[in-house]
C-alpha cells in the first residue's frame, strides 16, 4: 500500500464536491466572481478554520489563509492555485492545487514549521469572463492596471463592477499585494497534457512555462443576401476567417513544439441566408522559446492581411495578452528533484504548455511547480481525471518538499 | 416628370417609418411574432381601414385585408409580401411589397375592379427565429405541419407558444387557408441582388425562383487544453469546419450560377484557451436547376464526411428546408411583360436567387413577381435602398398589370 492513499482519496472527494458548485446545473462552469464562488469560499474556508487558519477573501476575490509558523508569520511559503474554471470544465484543473495545499497542512497534524504557509485559492486564472487571464494572481504583484479594472465582460459589467457585486471593495485591491515575507510560491497542478501519461509517470517537475500570445482578430466584409449575391461579388468575412484558420493550423504543424489555437469564433449577423459581414476570432499561440512564438504570431498576422486584401476584407488585431516564457527558480527545482527522488519516483522535468499562476508569481518571488499526471491528457473537459496513486505521490513529494524548505530555512 | 413619383416617395416614407419598429434600438430587427410586429399591424391596419378595407390578423400572424370588387369578393387577386426582417435589416425587403399593394389600391381612388384585391403582410419569411422560412405563407396552404408548430427557437419557445403569446389561437391556423376564390398571387419585391443595377433597369420580371437547400451541419471532436495538447493529438471541430467552409466556397465557384453560403457558425465551448469540441454550421445552397443543386449538396456532404474521417471528427447533417425551383405562371408573366412594355420600360426576365412567398403560394394559385432594382445589389443590411423613380415604375407597372387582369377577368 502506497503512503497517503487515504489522503489522496479525501482530496479527490473535495474536488468533486467543489465541482458541483457551478453556474450551470449538471456541468462545472465557474468563472471569475460568479455566484457559486461564494459557496466554494464558504466550504474551503470552513476547512481552513478547522486547521486553525483564519480564512479571508482579498479585494481581488482570492481566498487566503495562513498556517502560522513556529517563529510567527514573518517568513512564508505560499501554496496555491486557482478556483475558477473554463465552461464545462473538469473537477481538478486548479482546484486540486488548492485542496492539496490544505491536505499538506492537514498531514502536518498541527506540527509547526520554521515558516508560515499561506494557502491561496486564486479567483481568476482562465481568462474566460473578461478575456484576460490571471486577474487573481496579478493582484498579488501589488498594483493592478486601471485599464484591466475598467475592462468589460460580454454583459457590459466591468471588473470593478464585478468585484463590487461580489461584496468586495475594488479600492482596496492594492492590499492584496504579496509583500516581503513570502520566500517561495509552490503550485501543484494537473498536467493537462499527455506527456506524463505517455511516460507512465505519476508526477513531473516543471522546468519552465511556455510563453503565450493571445490576440483577438476581426475580419470584416459585407453582409448581403445569400441567394442573390453571385460568388464573385461577395466579401464573406467567414470564408476569409476559415481560410486563415487553416493557415493557423499549418503554421503550428510547421514549427516543432508550437501550438496555435482558434478557440472562439462569432459570426455576424449570423443567419442562414445572410453572407457573414463580420467574423470575430481568438488566437492563442504558445512555445517554450519566445523567438519562435513571436515569429509565428508575426507570420500569422501577415497571412491574415494577405487573405483580407485578396478578398476585399478588412482585418484588425487586438493584443489581449503576451507572456514571455517563464523558467522556474533553480533552487526550488533542485529541492523538488530531491523530494521526488526521496519519495522513490523517477525525476521527470518538463515544459508546461499551459500558463499557470506560478508564471505571474515569478514576478515577486521564487516559484516551483509539480505536475500530476492527466490520464489521456484530457483537461478542460468533464472527462478530466486524476488517479489516486498519482495524487498520493504528489502529497508525498509535497511533504518532502516542505522538509527540504525546512532544512534550508532553519 | 415621371408618373407616380409622389406615390413612390409616399411608399418609401412608409417603409422607413415601419423600419423604426424594431426589437433593437437604432437598427431594424423584427423576427416572427416579435413585439414590434404589433406596431406594424396597427400602423398598416389603420391605413387599410382608411382605404375601406377591414384589417385582421390570421392565426399564423399574417395581416390581411380585402378591397372589395365590383361583383363582391368571390374572385380575388392577392397582393402580398412579408413583414418580418433579418437581424439588422434594411427598410425595404418584404415591407415594400405590402406597402405597394396598398399604394396600388390608394391609386384606384375608390374605383372597383371586377375582382377583389386581398393585401397580405406575411408574418414570417426569413426563417430567422425558428430556422425555417415561410411560416407565414405556408399557413395559406391550408394545413400546417404539427412538427413545425412544435419547433422551438433558441429560448425554447415553440411556434405554437409564440402564436399564443402574440394573442392568437394556434388551433385556428387552418382558417388561414387561401381558399378557392384567389385566381392569382402577385408580389412586388426588391431584387436583393446586383443584376438590375448592372443593367441599369428599374424593374425586372421574375421567370423562376431558384431552388434551395438548407442544412444544419455539426462537426464534433474533443475539447481540450489549447496549451497542453500537441497539434498531432488534437481533434479540433473548428479546424475541420474551417477546412469544409473553404470547400463549400470552391464548390460554388466551380458550378455556374450556384451560390453556397455558411451564414451561421457557433463554436463550443468557445474559450480562447480551449480547443473547440463542437462546431455548428448552417449551409444554404441555391440554383435555378434542381439537379445541379442536389448534386452540389451531395458533393459537399461527401467532402464533410471525408474531412471528418481524416481528422477523427464526427459529422452529422440535419435537413432544414428543401425547395425545388419554382417557375412563375406563364399567363401572368405574359401580362407582366405587356404591362412593363406599355409603361415604356425594357422587358427584363430573370431568375430569383432568393426564395420568396410566391414560391409557397405557387402551391395553391398562379403566381407572378416583379423585382425593383436594389442599388449596389445591397440587401439584408442597413444600407439596403431603393430609388424613387424605380418605385414609381413599379407602381406604374402594377396598375397596368391590374388592368391586364381586369381585361382577362371580365
Amino acid at each position: 500500500m502506497r503512503p497517503y492513499l487515504a489522503q489522496a482519496e479525501h482530496a479527490m472527494e473535495w474536488c468533486r464536491k467543489l465541482a458541483a458548485m457551478s453556474e450551470e446545473p449538471g456541468v462545472t462552469t465557474r468563472t471569475f466572481l460568479s455566484a457559486p464562488m461564494h459557496e466554494v469560499h464558504a466550504a474551503l474556508g470552513a476547512w481552513m478554520e478547522r486547521l486553525g487558519m483564519r480564512a479571508n477573501v482579498d479585494a481581488a476575490g482570492n481566498l487566503r489563509a495562513v498556517y502560522a509558523g513556529a517563529g510567527g508569520d514573518a517568513r512564508r511559503l505560499v501554496i496555491g492555485s486557482h478556483l475558477d474554471t473554463v465552461p464545462r470544465a473538469g473537477a481538478f484543473d486548479g482546484v486540486l492545487g488548492v485542496v492539496l495545499g490544505l491536505e499538506l497542512i492537514e498531514a502536518l497534524a498541527g506540527r509547526r514549521l520554521p515558516f508560515a504557509i499561506e494557502v491561496i485559492g486564486f479567483s481568476e486564472e482562465e481568462g474566460v469572463r473578461f478575456g484576460v487571464p490571471f486577474i487573481g494572481s496579478r493582484a498579488l504583484l501589488g498594483s493592478v492596471d486601471p485599464e484591466l479594472l475598467a475592462r468589460r465582460d460580454l454583459s457590459g459589467v466591468s471588473v470593478r463592477d464585478a468585484i463590487r457585486a461580489f461584496g468586495l471593495d475594488p479600492a482596496r485591491i492594492s492590499e492584496a499585494a504579496l509583500g516581503d515575507g513570502a520566500f517561495a510560491y509552490f503550485e501543484l497542478h494537473i498536467e493537462q497534457g499527455p506527456v506524463l501519461d505517455s511516460l507512465d509517470q505519476p508526477v513531473g517537475i516543471v522546468a519552465a512555462i511556455a510563453g503565450q500570445s493571445r490576440i483577438d482578430v476581426v475580419f470584416e466584409g459585407e453582409s448581403n443576401h445569400a441567394g442573390a449575391t453571385p460568388m464573385k461579388l461577395r466579401r464573406d468575412a467567414l470564408a476569409g476567417a476559415a481560410e486563415w484558420i487553416s493557415s493557423v493550423e499549418r503554421e503550428a504543424y510547421g514549427n516543432d513544439g508550437l501550438v496555435a489555437t482558434v478557440g472562439r469564433l462569432a459570426v455576424e449577423p449570423g443567419a442562414t441566408n445572410i453572407i457573414p459581414g463580420t467574423a470575430r476570432l481568438s488566437l492563442d499561440v504558445r512555445h517554450a522559446e519566445d523567438d519562435v512564438r513571436v515569429q509565428a504570431v508575426r507570420d500569422l498576422m501577415g497571412v491574415a492581411r494577405e487573405v483580407a486584401a485578396r478578398r476585399g476584407l478588412r482585418v484588425s488585431f487586438d493584443d489581449q495578452f503576451d507572456q514571455t516564457a517563464t523558467p522556474m527558480s533553480p533552487g526550488l527545482v533542485e529541492k523538488l528533484e530531491r523530494a521526488v527522488a526521496a519519495a522513490g519516483y523517477p525525476v521527470q522535468k518538463m515544459v508546461s504548455g499551459p500558463g499557470h499562476d506560478a508564471m505571474i508569481l515569478a514576478g515577486v518571488t521564487d516559484v516551483a511547480m509539480l505536475f500530476v499526471r492527466s490520464p489521456g491528457g484530457v483537461s478542460h473537459s468533464p472527462q478530466e481525471a486524476v488517479l489516486a496513486p498519482d495524487v498520493a505521490a504528489a502529497i508525498d513529494v509535497g511533504l518532502r518538499f516542505l522538509s527540504e524548505c525546512e532544512a534550508n530555512c532553519a
